[in-house]
């Protein structure tokens, strides 16, 4: 019986990782949870797991919530409340699973924990990869992907050493705009944009996904969980999202994992892992996997991803600048303050604004980040005071 | 540095197996070859590669062989001369690439010697499969696949503990007459049939390929050399022959092999597993893997794919008959004796006329094989006298 936390159990992962746990009751315990101000969606997630705490974002909620919680669970709130979600003593696996910047702390307060981690959350692994692998090794912790592409990779280099590996090949389904005029993409709407042809996700990534953004972040996580260099990283654009991802040998040996696209064989693989588990679902057909298609990035269209690959190769606190600049634009073009195409643009200027602090602390990463946000609101809405 | 034995060096194996070799000369080195008729190549292959010992099918090869070889290499023939090829003493691994039954007791005294053997002669696995894994265990001795269905799977199959595999999906190009009018097959030429759309053979297994014989043998072969049970192996029409084999685990992962069609890939393999040879191709393009398809068997218009798996679900010594009556139906059908269709057609009569014996002893494999031959060449030259 594995006993499992989740940092951000109302959100996409979190809710198909409950998914795939109650599927399995003899199989995993969840003991925590963390939420954001969905309290309504933890409400019932206490009542169905009964986690030992619960934490929720402020301390208001945490009060509402206590109120109405009839079993036990010991509701928390704020830092400290994902802190203890994070950190519980008896817990062997934490999901990581908070969107953004704020999935950093927690995270890594868990590998210090020497708990297994099942990562979701790209965002910490974007902007301070270099800090949590190498926690992760001190600590003698696993950290096991939930992206399906890096699931793909980590099963894919079960078949040869790395010392073997000749490049990743991450796929990307190439998102809504795929076949759209690139001199109409700063008229898409937030609609068009949260369209995502082949995967149900959460607003942030569904957008990351349009821009090509969230392919960038996946070749700087690629690079830190594996210990690749960029070099040896391409994207291919993969309509069909079957299959999803491949690695290449020096052989002229790829190996992919193909599959439909359903983050819940991720999620199990990563709480089960080195097991597989049972999930149901209808026999697949030749027909589900044909029509299989592959072609290059049109890196000019999607400057995102030019721009994520930059900044790690340039290094320092470059990622961390320019993940918090597209937080805070992204969070504009959904609020409909900037175009589509001012996503891309912002985070260009942002990057070349910075003057780089060294990623060995969290300290310079924290600030680079606030400078990041600042800057990006300032730019955004010249009017609104620095927060 | 490996030692290398292989039987059957001028085939189309064997001809590959050298041009691996011949790349990495601080790897391996050739100590043993064994050819039939073709002495010419032979010498040739000899001259490069040096090897202690060569063994040809007769005594007046040897001897002519043997006048002009100059560096010392000993010239042996016949059913010894493929013994002392598989078994001798300082050889690390034997290719076992001699086409049909006769490749069966040499690869049989390799394993008994306890060289690992790379296998492309399927047959051998086909009639007598439940004696070579039993004495590889007995013996143990590493039997890895040189087929690329099986490389693939084997590959494949590091992705997870058996105990967690749902199926297994072997590809199958379709062969020539994939689109080809079911009622015309019986009209088609040799010419026709030699004309594999992916892959460059040699002819026996090229005829099997036109019929999906060679897809049978395939399941047949999976089923030994991975110890899965033939409902749980399916094959599926992949006429691009890009994805080589899949295994899918219970998880909905299907990990799988891809690559340009080159036998040295697995070739490769199997001489260096665990280790990878770094072979020279150029660089794998998004749309050198583009349109992808996969399709259902038709089993109708291609008996041979279910009168192969009926053999092996029915056991005993029905698998030696199918293969012993098959290599004399294509020759047949090589030599213009008999039409396409008539293959599948003799191969049913045969089957149906046959009383299986227990497969434990190789004695009754010889003599189901001698039994099928006999009926086969009666039945297509009723006026010939049974061998």
């Amino acid at each position: 019986m594995k006993k499992v936390s989740i940092l951000g159990s109302t959100g996409s992962i979190g809710v198909q990782s409950l998914d795939v746990i109650r599927m399995f009751p003899e199989k995993f315990k969840v003991v925590a949870l963390s939420a954001g101000t969905n309290i309504e969606l933890l409400k019932n997630q206490i009542d169905e797991f009964r986690p030992d705490i619960a934490s929720v974002y402020n301390e208001k909620d945490a009060k509402a919530l206590n109120e109405i919680n009839s079993f036990g669970t010991e509701i928390l709130y704020g830092d400290n409340g994902n802190k203890e979600v994070a950190v519980k003593s008896d817990c062997d696996i934490v999901i990581s699973a908070i969107v953004g910047f704020n999935g950093l702390i927690p995270t890594l307060e868990a590998i210090r924990a020497k708990k297994t981690v099942a990562v979701a959350n790209k965002e910490s692994l974007v902007v301070a990869g270099e800090i949590l692998t190498r926690e992760a090794v001190d600590n003698n912790v696993s950290i096991f992907p939930v992206d399906s592409e890096h699931s793909a990779i980590f099963q894919a280099l079960h078949c040869g050493e790395k010392k073997f590996l000749k490049r990743v090949i991450i796929t990307a389904s190439g998102g809504p705009f795929l076949d759209f005029p690139k001199n109409k993409l700063d008229e898409v709407t937030v609609e068009q944009a949260l369209n995502h042809p082949t995967w149900d996700m959460g607003d942030k990534i569904t957008i990351d996904s349009a821009t090509l953004m969230n392919k960038g972040f996946e070749v700087i996580e690629a690079k830190w969980l594996f210990d690749i260099p960029t070099e040896k990283i391409s994207v291919w654009i993969h309509p069909q999202s079957i299959v999803h991802s491949m690695v290449e040998y020096v052989d002229g040996s790829f190996i992919s994992h193909l599959g439909k696209p359903d983050m819940k064989v991720p999620i199990a693989y990563a709480l089960s892992y080195p097991e597989r588990l049972a999930l149901e679902s209808d026999t697949v057909k030749p027909v589900d996997f044909s029509g299989l298609t592959f072609e290059e990035v049109e890196t000019n269209k999607f400057p995102a991803l030019s721009l994520a690959i930059e900044s790690v190769n340039q290094g320092g606190t470059y990622p961390a600048v320019l993940n918090a600049a597209n937080e805070v634009a992204v969070n504009a073009f959904l609020e409909k303050k900037i175009k589509f195409t001012d996503i891309s643009n912002i985070l260009s200027k942002i990057m070349d604004k910075h003057n780089p602090l060294d990623t060995n602390s969290l300290e310079n990463i924290i600030e680079a980040d606030s400078w990041s946000r600042n800057n990006t609101i300032s730019m955004i809405s010249p009017g609104v005071k620095k927060l």
